[in-house]
C-alpha cells in the first residue's frame, strides 16, 4: 500500500510516497513559484508526483490516494483553498484541478493539520489519539488532532489556533486583529522582542551574537545569549515562555487533549523550552492539577510531518 | 420514548421528562443545598425524578435514560464530576450514585454543554450540526456541538471557552488566571465595569438608574442608560461588545461552527446585542468574509435548555 502525501509550501512543493507503515520510500521537492497559474502549480506537483512512483517503479494504478496539506484557508470537504493570503489564492479548485492528472482518491488539508496528523501517526505523538499542534514559524498554524483525525471545524477556516487572543489590543497580527496569538509566540515575535530588548540594552549579549546587526537577529540568538546569564535575553525567553505558556492553557482548557507538539526552529531549544512550559502551565489550566494537564513535546519529523500528514489524509 | 433531564446548579436542581419531540412533559425542582453530603443531592435528584414520572403515570421501566447537566469539570466517559469550585466537589461519582435508584442509561456532561444541547436539538439552532454557545453569567461557560453532539473534549476540563485569553495580564478571573474572556464577558464583568463608569463620571444616568447604589448596578442598567443617550454607558456598552465580538472571534477561528449561541440575561437585550456584535466580528474572523461567519443568535430556551439538553445526552 502506497500513497502519495504532497506539502506545498510557499517556497517548495515537496511530495513522497508512503507505505503503510509511515515510512517515505522516496521524496524530491521543485519549486513553487507562486506568481504564476494555479493550475501550473498543480501541474508541477502532479508531474513530480508520477515521476517519483516512476522511479520506484510503482503504478498509478496501485497508488491508494493523494493527500496534500496546503496553506491558508482550506474547504476540505469541497477540495477547495477558499483563501490564501501569501498564495494570493482564492476559491482554488485544488483537488479538481489534480483529478485531472490522478484518478484516485484525493484528499486535502490544511497544512499545520497535516503536520499535526503527521507527528500522530509516526511522530512525537505516535499512537495518540488526541493533539494539538502549534507551529511556531513565520506564523502561528494549528493542527487539532481528535479520536486520531483531523478536526477541521465544521466550516473552511477553524483550527486557527495562531489567530486567537492573547493580549487584545497588543501587537499587530499579520490577520489584521491585534494581540493574536500569533504576535506574540511566533518565531518572528520572538526574533521581534529580542531586537528590541537588544536595541534597549546595548551591552546585551544579543547584540555580540549578531554582530552589531540586529536584522540578523534569530531565534536561537535570545536563547543562547540567556544560558550564558545575559539579563535581557534572559527577559526575553522568559517571555516568550509565559506567551506560550498562556496560549497552550488556553488550547488545553477547549481540547484537553493527551499531548500538545510544538514545532519549527524554536523546538531546537528542546527541553530549555518544554520544560518551563510545562511547568508554567500546570498553574494556568482551568482546574489545576485537579484536571489532566497534558505533557508539551516538540515534533520530531520536520519537513517530513507534513508530507507523512498528507499521506494518511487518505 | 420519555428521558429524565437534570440540571444541577448551585441553588435549585432542575428535572423535567423530555418526550421523543422535545417536549418537557412535566418539570419540578428542588433546592440543591449544596453544604451537605454528595449522596444527599443526588438522592434528591433521583427522588424528584421519581416524583414526576409517578405523577405522569410513566414507569421507571419504560423511560430511556436519565441525563444531567452539572457545573464544574466533568469526565463524561467515567461518570464522574473531577471538579467543582462552588460545590466543593472533587472526584464525585455522580452516574454511579445515581444508577443506586435508576437502572437505566445514565449520562452527565457539563451544564453548558447541556445548554448548547438543548438549544440545537430544540431551540435557537434546531437542525443545526455545529454550535458554539457562551453562557453569560456569573461566569461564561462554553458548550460546543460538533456534527449534533457533545464535544467533550479528549479528557474532562475541555470546552471551557471562558478561560481562554482575552487580555492576558488583565482582569482577575475566578479560575486564578488574568485576562480570561470570562473576566470581560460575563454579566459581572458588564456589572463591573458598570459601576467602575458609574462611579468615574457621578452625572452618568447609570447612577440615577440603580438610584446612587452601586451595589443595585446590574447589566440591563448600562444598556438602558446608553440608549437614552448617556456617554459613559454608551461607552460600557461599546466595549463590551468589542470583548465579545473579539471572544466570538476566537471561538469562530477555532470551530468555525454554524452559529454562535449566546445565552444569559444580557440577552434579553436581543438584537442591540446580536446585531453589532455580528457586525464586529466580520472584520475580525480570521479570513474576514472570504471565509464562512457563523450567525450570532440569542439561546431562546432559558432554564428549560438544561433540561432539554441534558435529557438529549441519552
Amino acid at each position: 500500500m502506497y500513497r502519495v502525501g504532497i506539502d506545498l509550501g510557499g517556497t517548495n512543493i515537496k511530495v513522497g510516497i508512503v507505505d503503510e507503515t509511515q515510512r517515505i520510500l522516496a521524496q524530491d521537492s521543485v519549486p513553487t513559484n507562486v506568481n504564476r497559474p494555479y493550475q501550473k502549480v498543480i501541474e508541477d506537483m502532479a508531474n513530480l508526483s508520477s515521476e517519483i512512483l516512476e522511479k520506484l517503479g510503482l503504478s498509478k494504478e496501485g497508488l491508494k490516494g493523494i493527500g496534500i496539506g496546503s496553506p491558508g484557508t482550506v474547504d476540505a470537504k469541497d477540495g477547495i483553498v477558499a483563501y490564501s493570503n501569501n498564495f494570493g489564492w482564492e476559491n482554488i479548485p485544488l483537488v479538481a484541478e489534480m483529478r485531472k492528472y490522478f484518478d484516485c482518491p484525493i484528499e486535502i488539508s490544511n497544512d499545520a493539520n497535516c503536520a499535526a496528523l503527521g507527528e500522530v501517526k509516526a511522530g512525537a505523538a505516535k499512537d495518540i489519539a488526541n493533539a494539538v499542534l502549534l507551529t511556531l514559524g513565520t506564523g502561528v498554524g494549528g493542527g487539532v488532532i481528535l479520536d486520531g483525525k483531523v478536526f477541521e471545524g465544521a466550516h473552511a477556516g477553524g483550527a486557527e489556533l495562531g489567530h486567537t487572543s492573547l493580549i487584545f489590543g497588543g501587537e499587530r497580527c499579520t490577520c489584521g486583529r491585534r494581540g493574536c496569538v500569533e504576535a506574540y509566540v511566533s518565531a518572528s515575535a520572538l526574533i521581534r522582542d529580542a531586537r528590541r530588548a537588544a536595541a534597549d540594552c546595548p551591552e546585551s549579549e544579543m547584540n555580540r551574537l549578531c554582530s552589531g546587526n540586529l536584522n540578523a537577529m534569530n531565534g536561537k540568538i535570545p536563547f543562547d545569549a540567556a544560558e550564558s546569564g545575559d539579563v535581557a535575553a534572559k527577559r526575553v525567553v522568559e517571555k516568550y515562555i509565559i506567551y506560550l505558556g498562556e496560549a497552550i492553557a488556553n488550547f488545553v482548557n477547549i481540547f484537553r487533549p493527551d499531548v500538545v507538539l510544538l514545532s519549527g526552529g524554536v523546538c531546537n531549544q528542546g527541553e530549555k523550552l518544554t520544560k518551563p512550559v510545562s511547568e508554567y502551565i500546570k498553574g494556568k489550566c482551568f482546574a489545576g492539577e485537579k484536571a489532566f494537564i497534558p505533557q508539551v513535546r516538540c515534533a520530531i519529523l520536520g519537513n517530513n510531518a507534513g508530507i507523512i500528514g498528507a499521506a494518511n489524509l487518505i
